[in-house]
Protein backbone atom coordinates (compact mmCIF):
# COMPACT_ATOMS: atom_id res chain seq x y z
CA UNK A 1 0.00 0.00 0.00
CA UNK A 2 1.14 3.53 -0.61
CA UNK A 3 1.87 5.77 2.09
CA UNK A 4 -0.63 8.87 1.49
CA UNK A 5 1.51 11.91 0.97
CA UNK A 6 1.35 15.06 2.84
CA UNK A 7 0.20 18.28 2.12
CA UNK A 8 2.49 21.88 1.48
CA UNK A 9 1.80 24.78 3.19
CA UNK A 10 2.81 28.27 2.98
CA UNK A 11 2.79 30.64 6.01
CA UNK A 12 3.58 33.93 5.83
CA UNK A 13 3.65 37.37 8.07
CA UNK A 14 4.90 40.41 8.83
CA UNK A 15 7.76 41.03 11.62
CA UNK A 16 5.58 41.15 14.46
CA UNK A 17 2.52 39.46 13.99
CA UNK A 18 3.59 36.46 15.72
CA UNK A 19 4.35 33.95 13.08
CA UNK A 20 7.13 31.71 14.93
CA UNK A 21 5.94 31.77 18.27
CA UNK A 22 2.60 30.26 16.65
CA UNK A 23 4.37 27.37 14.65
CA UNK A 24 6.59 26.63 17.36
CA UNK A 25 3.49 26.08 19.27
CA UNK A 26 1.62 24.60 16.13
CA UNK A 27 3.67 21.42 16.30
CA UNK A 28 3.07 20.57 19.90
CA UNK A 29 -0.41 20.68 18.70
CA UNK A 30 -0.75 18.88 15.22
CA UNK A 31 0.56 15.54 15.07
CA UNK A 32 2.66 15.04 11.65
CA UNK A 33 3.51 18.16 11.07
CA UNK A 34 6.88 19.91 10.10
CA UNK A 35 8.80 23.42 9.42
CA UNK A 36 10.70 23.02 6.58
CA UNK A 37 15.08 23.68 7.23
CA UNK A 38 16.34 26.59 4.48
CA UNK A 39 19.47 25.90 2.84
CA UNK A 40 21.81 29.15 3.15
CA UNK A 41 25.10 30.09 2.15
CA UNK A 42 25.66 32.53 5.11
CA UNK A 43 27.68 31.47 8.00
CA UNK A 44 26.57 29.51 11.24
CA UNK A 45 26.27 31.55 14.20
CA UNK A 46 27.24 30.73 17.76
CA UNK A 47 25.07 27.33 18.52
CA UNK A 48 23.63 26.85 15.40
CA UNK A 49 23.51 23.36 14.02
CA UNK A 50 23.29 21.91 10.62
CA UNK A 51 19.90 20.61 9.42
CA UNK A 52 18.54 22.28 12.16
CA UNK A 53 18.43 25.54 12.33
CA UNK A 54 19.70 26.03 8.74
CA UNK A 55 21.37 23.32 6.02
CA UNK A 56 24.63 25.37 5.28
CA UNK A 57 26.20 25.57 2.17
CA UNK A 58 28.44 27.87 0.10
CA UNK A 59 27.39 29.28 -2.66
CA UNK A 60 28.77 27.75 -5.11
CA UNK A 61 26.68 24.84 -4.98
CA UNK A 62 23.63 26.86 -3.81
CA UNK A 63 24.04 28.49 -7.83
CA UNK A 64 24.57 24.94 -9.18
CA UNK A 65 21.39 23.83 -7.40
CA UNK A 66 19.18 26.55 -8.70
CA UNK A 67 20.29 26.04 -12.34
CA UNK A 68 19.51 22.57 -11.93
CA UNK A 69 15.96 23.66 -10.80
CA UNK A 70 16.36 22.30 -7.21
CA UNK A 71 14.95 25.17 -5.06
CA UNK A 72 11.25 25.36 -4.65
CA UNK A 73 11.78 29.28 -4.41
CA UNK A 74 15.30 31.53 -3.01
CA UNK A 75 15.89 34.87 -2.72
CA UNK A 76 19.37 36.69 -2.45
CA UNK A 77 19.32 39.19 0.72
CA UNK A 78 23.05 41.01 0.43
CA UNK A 79 25.62 38.77 -0.09
CA UNK A 80 23.80 35.08 1.01
CA UNK A 81 21.30 32.88 -0.41
CA UNK A 82 18.09 31.40 1.03
CA UNK A 83 16.47 28.80 -0.34
CA UNK A 84 13.82 25.64 0.35
CA UNK A 85 15.53 22.52 -1.63
CA UNK A 86 12.70 21.19 -3.29
CA UNK A 87 14.11 17.44 -2.42
CA UNK A 88 14.16 17.78 0.96
CA UNK A 89 10.49 19.08 0.73
CA UNK A 90 9.57 16.34 -1.47
CA UNK A 91 11.20 13.63 0.92
CA UNK A 92 9.47 15.00 3.81
CA UNK A 93 5.61 14.57 2.11
CA UNK A 94 6.47 11.19 0.66
CA UNK A 95 6.90 10.25 4.20
CA UNK A 96 3.15 11.72 4.93
CA UNK A 97 4.09 14.36 6.56
CA UNK A 98 2.61 18.15 6.31
CA UNK A 99 5.17 20.57 5.34
CA UNK A 100 5.42 24.17 6.21
CA UNK A 101 7.13 27.14 4.49
CA UNK A 102 8.05 29.83 6.53
CA UNK A 103 8.40 32.42 3.88
CA UNK A 104 7.55 35.87 2.44
CA UNK A 105 5.76 37.11 -0.18
CA UNK A 106 8.04 36.57 -2.79
CA UNK A 107 9.15 32.86 -2.00
CA UNK A 108 5.64 32.41 -1.71
CA UNK A 109 4.52 33.24 -5.28
CA UNK A 110 7.75 31.19 -6.79
CA UNK A 111 6.32 28.25 -4.45
CA UNK A 112 2.75 28.83 -6.35
CA UNK A 113 4.41 28.80 -9.67
CA UNK A 114 7.14 25.53 -9.34
CA UNK A 115 4.68 23.53 -6.79
CA UNK A 116 0.65 23.80 -8.15
CA UNK A 117 -0.98 23.02 -4.85
CA UNK A 118 0.73 24.79 -1.57
CA UNK A 119 -2.08 25.98 0.34
CA UNK A 120 -0.86 29.48 1.59
CA UNK A 121 -2.01 31.12 4.85
CA UNK A 122 -1.24 34.57 5.77
CA UNK A 123 -0.81 36.01 9.66
CA UNK A 124 -2.04 39.54 10.24
CA UNK A 125 -1.72 41.79 13.69
CA UNK A 126 -4.56 42.64 15.23
CA UNK A 127 -4.15 46.28 14.70
CA UNK A 128 -1.81 49.06 13.24
CA UNK A 129 -0.78 49.77 17.03
CA UNK A 130 -0.21 46.18 18.08
CA UNK A 131 2.08 46.01 15.34
CA UNK A 132 3.82 49.08 16.06
CA UNK A 133 4.28 48.12 19.60
CA UNK A 134 5.47 44.82 18.73
CA UNK A 135 7.87 46.57 16.27
CA UNK A 136 9.09 49.03 19.12
CA UNK A 137 10.88 45.80 20.67
CA UNK A 138 12.83 46.88 24.23
CA UNK A 139 12.22 50.52 23.49
CA UNK A 140 15.82 51.30 22.07
CA UNK A 141 15.39 51.55 18.80
CA UNK A 142 15.15 54.85 17.02
CA UNK A 143 12.01 56.12 15.48
CA UNK A 144 13.24 55.91 12.33
CA UNK A 145 14.30 52.16 13.10
CA UNK A 146 10.78 51.36 13.56
CA UNK A 147 9.42 53.47 11.06
CA UNK A 148 11.09 51.29 8.68
CA UNK A 149 10.13 48.06 9.78
CA UNK A 150 6.81 49.75 9.89
CA UNK A 151 7.14 49.98 5.82
CA UNK A 152 8.44 46.99 5.89
CA UNK A 153 5.53 44.89 7.60
CA UNK A 154 3.29 47.09 5.75
CA UNK A 155 4.88 46.11 2.29
CA UNK A 156 4.69 42.21 3.46
CA UNK A 157 1.00 42.68 4.35
CA UNK A 158 -0.01 44.49 0.97
CA UNK A 159 -0.19 40.93 -0.27
CA UNK A 160 -2.13 38.97 1.81
CA UNK A 161 -4.77 38.54 -0.61
CA UNK A 162 -2.67 36.70 -2.53
CA UNK A 163 -3.39 33.78 0.44
CA UNK A 164 -5.92 31.08 1.17
CA UNK A 165 -6.69 31.64 4.50
CA UNK A 166 -6.24 34.77 7.02
CA UNK A 167 -5.58 34.45 10.42
CA UNK A 168 -5.36 37.37 12.52
CA UNK A 169 -3.44 37.20 15.51
CA UNK A 170 -5.33 38.91 18.31
CA UNK A 171 -5.54 36.36 21.30
CA UNK A 172 -2.27 33.63 21.02
CA UNK A 173 -4.37 30.73 21.95
CA UNK A 174 -7.24 31.35 20.02
CA UNK A 175 -5.28 31.92 16.06
CA UNK A 176 -3.42 28.78 17.41
CA UNK A 177 -6.34 26.78 17.70
CA UNK A 178 -7.23 28.69 14.42
CA UNK A 179 -4.25 27.65 13.04
CA UNK A 180 -4.44 24.15 14.35
CA UNK A 181 -7.90 24.28 12.51
CA UNK A 182 -6.77 24.91 9.15
CA UNK A 183 -4.18 21.80 8.99
CA UNK A 184 -7.55 19.29 10.94
CA UNK A 185 -10.04 20.52 8.37
CA UNK A 186 -7.20 20.38 5.28
CA UNK A 187 -6.95 16.73 6.22
CA UNK A 188 -10.71 15.98 6.29
CA UNK A 189 -10.94 16.85 2.75
CA UNK A 190 -12.30 13.93 0.19
CA UNK A 191 -8.84 13.25 -1.33
CA UNK A 192 -6.60 12.89 1.50
CA UNK A 193 -9.59 11.27 3.35
CA UNK A 194 -9.51 8.45 0.56
CA UNK A 195 -5.57 8.39 0.79
CA UNK A 196 -5.93 7.38 4.64
CA UNK A 197 -8.96 5.55 4.57
CA UNK A 198 -9.12 3.24 1.60
CA UNK A 199 -9.75 0.09 3.41
CA UNK A 200 -12.83 1.32 5.52
CA UNK A 201 -14.13 3.29 1.90
CA UNK A 202 -13.89 0.42 -0.23
CA UNK A 203 -15.60 -1.86 2.81
CA UNK A 204 -18.50 0.90 3.68
CA UNK A 205 -19.66 1.13 0.13
CA UNK A 206 -19.57 -2.64 -0.47
CA UNK B 1 -21.56 48.24 6.15
CA UNK B 2 -23.11 45.84 4.85
CA UNK B 3 -23.48 42.34 6.82
CA UNK B 4 -21.05 39.61 6.12
CA UNK B 5 -22.92 36.93 4.16
CA UNK B 6 -22.72 33.08 5.58
CA UNK B 7 -21.63 30.06 3.83
CA UNK B 8 -24.30 27.11 2.76
CA UNK B 9 -23.12 23.65 4.01
CA UNK B 10 -24.91 20.32 3.03
CA UNK B 11 -24.13 17.51 5.51
CA UNK B 12 -25.31 13.96 4.47
CA UNK B 13 -24.82 10.37 6.31
CA UNK B 14 -26.18 7.47 6.12
CA UNK B 15 -28.45 6.50 9.22
CA UNK B 16 -27.14 5.14 11.55
CA UNK B 17 -23.96 7.71 11.40
CA UNK B 18 -24.53 9.36 14.19
CA UNK B 19 -25.34 12.97 12.01
CA UNK B 20 -28.32 14.20 13.91
CA UNK B 21 -26.26 13.44 17.56
CA UNK B 22 -23.41 15.75 16.00
CA UNK B 23 -25.14 18.47 14.31
CA UNK B 24 -27.00 19.11 17.63
CA UNK B 25 -24.08 19.11 19.76
CA UNK B 26 -21.92 21.14 17.24
CA UNK B 27 -24.65 23.94 17.79
CA UNK B 28 -23.50 24.39 21.04
CA UNK B 29 -19.64 24.28 19.52
CA UNK B 30 -19.60 26.29 16.69
CA UNK B 31 -21.20 29.60 17.25
CA UNK B 32 -23.06 31.62 14.42
CA UNK B 33 -24.53 28.24 12.54
CA UNK B 34 -28.41 26.99 12.37
CA UNK B 35 -29.32 23.87 10.68
CA UNK B 36 -32.14 24.65 7.79
CA UNK B 37 -35.79 23.57 8.72
CA UNK B 38 -37.39 21.72 5.93
CA UNK B 39 -40.86 22.29 4.40
CA UNK B 40 -43.43 19.16 4.41
CA UNK B 41 -46.69 18.98 3.40
CA UNK B 42 -47.27 15.91 5.65
CA UNK B 43 -49.06 16.08 8.94
CA UNK B 44 -47.68 17.11 12.19
CA UNK B 45 -46.80 14.67 14.38
CA UNK B 46 -47.94 15.17 18.45
CA UNK B 47 -45.31 18.04 19.90
CA UNK B 48 -44.07 19.19 16.26
CA UNK B 49 -44.41 22.55 15.71
CA UNK B 50 -44.69 24.59 12.71
CA UNK B 51 -41.54 26.22 12.13
CA UNK B 52 -39.26 24.35 14.48
CA UNK B 53 -39.18 20.78 13.16
CA UNK B 54 -41.07 21.89 10.12
CA UNK B 55 -42.35 24.23 7.42
CA UNK B 56 -46.01 22.35 7.33
CA UNK B 57 -47.80 23.47 4.04
CA UNK B 58 -50.27 21.67 1.93
CA UNK B 59 -49.79 19.58 -1.30
CA UNK B 60 -51.07 22.84 -3.39
CA UNK B 61 -49.02 25.27 -2.41
CA UNK B 62 -45.68 23.05 -2.24
CA UNK B 63 -46.68 22.04 -5.71
CA UNK B 64 -46.91 26.11 -7.24
CA UNK B 65 -43.59 26.79 -5.24
CA UNK B 66 -41.70 23.93 -6.93
CA UNK B 67 -43.32 25.34 -10.05
CA UNK B 68 -42.13 28.90 -8.71
CA UNK B 69 -37.94 27.58 -8.65
CA UNK B 70 -38.54 28.30 -4.44
CA UNK B 71 -37.21 25.03 -3.71
CA UNK B 72 -33.06 24.75 -3.64
CA UNK B 73 -33.84 20.77 -3.35
CA UNK B 74 -37.14 18.57 -2.54
CA UNK B 75 -37.90 14.93 -2.86
CA UNK B 76 -41.67 13.54 -3.07
CA UNK B 77 -41.22 10.32 -0.59
CA UNK B 78 -44.51 8.39 -0.74
CA UNK B 79 -47.26 10.57 -0.62
CA UNK B 80 -45.82 13.64 1.14
CA UNK B 81 -43.37 15.98 -0.46
CA UNK B 82 -40.22 17.54 1.42
CA UNK B 83 -37.99 20.58 0.65
CA UNK B 84 -35.75 23.19 1.61
CA UNK B 85 -37.35 26.69 0.81
CA UNK B 86 -34.72 29.30 -1.28
CA UNK B 87 -36.28 32.62 0.62
CA UNK B 88 -35.97 31.13 4.30
CA UNK B 89 -32.62 29.71 3.81
CA UNK B 90 -31.03 33.08 2.00
CA UNK B 91 -32.83 34.93 4.79
CA UNK B 92 -30.93 33.27 7.37
CA UNK B 93 -27.28 33.72 4.94
CA UNK B 94 -28.12 37.49 4.81
CA UNK B 95 -28.18 37.74 8.43
CA UNK B 96 -24.90 36.53 8.37
CA UNK B 97 -25.22 32.95 9.46
CA UNK B 98 -23.76 30.00 8.62
CA UNK B 99 -27.04 27.11 6.92
CA UNK B 100 -26.60 23.69 6.97
CA UNK B 101 -28.95 21.69 5.32
CA UNK B 102 -29.17 18.20 6.64
CA UNK B 103 -30.17 16.07 3.12
CA UNK B 104 -29.35 13.04 1.12
CA UNK B 105 -26.93 13.22 -1.84
CA UNK B 106 -30.19 13.09 -3.94
CA UNK B 107 -30.80 16.66 -1.87
CA UNK B 108 -27.04 17.37 -2.48
CA UNK B 109 -26.95 17.29 -6.21
CA UNK B 110 -30.12 19.56 -6.40
CA UNK B 111 -28.31 21.99 -4.34
CA UNK B 112 -25.13 21.81 -5.88
CA UNK B 113 -26.94 22.82 -9.12
CA UNK B 114 -29.14 25.30 -7.80
CA UNK B 115 -27.04 27.01 -5.42
CA UNK B 116 -23.36 27.20 -6.59
CA UNK B 117 -20.91 27.74 -3.60
CA UNK B 118 -22.50 25.10 -0.56
CA UNK B 119 -19.66 23.18 0.78
CA UNK B 120 -20.85 19.68 1.80
CA UNK B 121 -20.06 17.15 4.06
CA UNK B 122 -20.18 13.04 4.59
CA UNK B 123 -19.93 11.64 7.68
CA UNK B 124 -19.46 7.81 7.82
CA UNK B 125 -19.56 5.31 10.51
CA UNK B 126 -16.48 3.65 11.21
CA UNK B 127 -16.95 0.24 10.27
CA UNK B 128 -19.29 -2.08 8.76
CA UNK B 129 -19.37 -3.41 11.86
CA UNK B 130 -20.17 -0.86 13.79
CA UNK B 131 -23.19 0.65 11.36
CA UNK B 132 -24.82 -2.66 11.34
CA UNK B 133 -24.87 -2.88 15.20
CA UNK B 134 -26.19 0.80 15.07
CA UNK B 135 -28.85 -0.14 12.83
CA UNK B 136 -30.41 -2.89 14.81
CA UNK B 137 -31.54 -0.75 17.48
CA UNK B 138 -33.20 -2.07 20.34
CA UNK B 139 -32.39 -5.79 18.75
CA UNK B 140 -36.73 -5.82 18.00
CA UNK B 141 -36.40 -5.79 14.16
CA UNK B 142 -36.26 -8.66 11.76
CA UNK B 143 -32.71 -9.43 9.81
CA UNK B 144 -34.73 -8.65 6.49
CA UNK B 145 -35.37 -5.03 8.23
CA UNK B 146 -32.00 -4.60 9.20
CA UNK B 147 -30.53 -5.86 6.27
CA UNK B 148 -32.98 -3.16 4.26
CA UNK B 149 -31.44 -0.65 6.34
CA UNK B 150 -28.00 -1.61 5.51
CA UNK B 151 -28.80 -1.68 1.65
CA UNK B 152 -30.16 1.58 1.98
CA UNK B 153 -27.28 2.91 3.84
CA UNK B 154 -24.78 1.43 1.56
CA UNK B 155 -26.60 3.32 -1.26
CA UNK B 156 -26.62 6.57 0.12
CA UNK B 157 -22.68 5.50 1.47
CA UNK B 158 -21.98 4.98 -2.48
CA UNK B 159 -21.84 8.61 -3.07
CA UNK B 160 -19.22 10.05 -0.69
CA UNK B 161 -17.26 10.63 -3.27
CA UNK B 162 -19.40 13.47 -4.77
CA UNK B 163 -18.71 15.63 -1.40
CA UNK B 164 -15.93 18.07 0.12
CA UNK B 165 -15.16 16.66 3.30
CA UNK B 166 -15.24 13.50 4.68
CA UNK B 167 -15.90 12.92 8.34
CA UNK B 168 -15.70 9.49 9.99
CA UNK B 169 -17.87 9.13 13.47
CA UNK B 170 -15.68 7.03 15.05
CA UNK B 171 -15.65 8.31 18.64
CA UNK B 172 -18.18 10.77 18.96
CA UNK B 173 -16.09 13.49 20.58
CA UNK B 174 -13.35 13.68 18.10
CA UNK B 175 -15.90 13.71 15.07
CA UNK B 176 -17.35 16.56 16.66
CA UNK B 177 -14.58 18.53 16.69
CA UNK B 178 -13.47 17.60 13.31
CA UNK B 179 -16.73 18.79 12.01
CA UNK B 180 -16.49 22.31 14.11
CA UNK B 181 -13.20 22.59 12.79
CA UNK B 182 -14.04 22.65 9.02
CA UNK B 183 -16.84 25.41 9.99
CA UNK B 184 -14.03 27.76 11.82
CA UNK B 185 -11.39 27.00 9.04
CA UNK B 186 -13.88 27.39 6.15
CA UNK B 187 -14.50 31.24 8.28
CA UNK B 188 -10.53 32.16 7.67
CA UNK B 189 -10.86 31.75 4.32
CA UNK B 190 -9.95 34.72 2.35
CA UNK B 191 -12.98 36.07 0.97
CA UNK B 192 -15.19 35.48 4.49
CA UNK B 193 -11.89 37.07 6.41
CA UNK B 194 -12.15 39.96 3.31
CA UNK B 195 -15.93 40.54 4.63
CA UNK B 196 -15.34 40.21 8.47
CA UNK B 197 -12.72 42.45 8.63
CA UNK B 198 -12.24 44.86 5.84
CA UNK B 199 -11.31 48.17 8.13
CA UNK B 200 -8.69 46.26 10.02
CA UNK B 201 -7.39 44.93 6.49
CA UNK B 202 -7.28 48.24 4.75
CA UNK B 203 -5.77 49.65 8.22
CA UNK B 204 -3.02 47.63 7.86
CA UNK B 205 -2.49 47.50 4.29
CA UNK B 206 -2.48 51.37 4.76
Amino acid sequence: MNTPVGQLYIVSAPSGAGKSSLLNALRGRVQGLVVSVSTTTRQPRPGEQDGVHYHFTTAEIFRQQVAGGDFLEYAQVFDNYYGTSRLSVNALLASGKDVILEIDWQGAQQVRERAGNAISIFILPPSVDALRERLCGRGQDSEETIQRRMRDAQSEMSHYAEYDYIVINDAFESALEELACIFRSERLKLVRQQQHHKALLDALVG
